[in-house]
């Protein structure tokens, strides 16, 4: 697999990016985005970074990532990963946060921090906490899950 | 003291913003933003919601409040702060935290969370215990304060 910068990468993101903002169970992101919303969103202009982890020519997931906050909080960086349900299984979520986490380092950054992290995602926080990630804190209620309604929202980090 | 919406007062309050961005003691955001970048910073369109607090005609402090999050994640508020450290002693801030959980309980969300308070802020702190917030979570070295080097960073909730 390999994980590079997206260049004209987003019409093979969207498809995925649309289903997993309509299924509305692991982002805090607008259920059903325009198209132009949901680029702008994903695709921040540089300082922030946008990859792809690609195989064989298909696109198998994204991942961006940012300084969390400006001024006197830019030393932490923050990160968001997204990878294709019709593909799982091959790690790719893995190796996209492995690919931050270096990246993040060679920026510069002193810690990284996830902001939201739905509770009932199991597979995201098993794969983060094996990566050295803790939980900051649980915002009680932060995330209203369509099946299981209100559910905690984590804050995670780690130093770099 | 009165609380109303900002209207035409952003030349009053950019010179005690300015101040506050330079200091670099209390907020996450750029230490020298240009006026016109601090103004999108501070007053973002509806549905969020700009205030300022006036004493005989002269703007003592202002406040922002808004959705902190999207789609399943919009049922959170989150707001921001700055009073002018020229008029100080007047319970501006209170006036102003306590305005705006009224604003985010009338406006439909059931929870307000700060995301970055700086752990030195101690005045802020106080005040947001005393106004029922409680501590969600502690991010280490989160903020580099010019003083004193790198201090954790807050988040704060409430429920409504």
């Amino acid at each position: 697999m390999l994980i590079r910068e997206a260049a004209a990468d987003w019409q093979a993101v969207w498809p995925f990016f649309r289903d997993i903002c309509a299924a509305g169970e692991t982002f805090t992101y607008p259920l059903h985005p325009s198209e132009e919303e949901a680029r702008a969103m994903w695709m921040p202009p540089a300082p922030a970074h946008v990859v792809v982890a690609e195989e064989a020519g298909t696109v198998l997931g994204t991942a961006n990532m940012y300084a969390n906050r400006s001024g006197n909080g830019a030393h932490v960086a923050s990160a968001s990963y997204m990878a294709d349900p019709a593909r799982q299984g091959r790690g790719t979520g893995r190796a996209l946060v492995a690919y931050s986490l270096g990246w993040a380092r060679a920026a510069g950054f002193r810690r990284i921090q996830y902001n939201a992290v739905v509770e009932t995602n199991a597979p995201a926080l098993a794969l983060y906490r094996d990566l050295g990630f803790e939980i900051l804190g649980t915002l009680p209620e932060g995330f209203r899950h369509p099946g299981l309604g209100y559910v905690g929202l984590h804050s995670l980090h780690r130093a770099l």
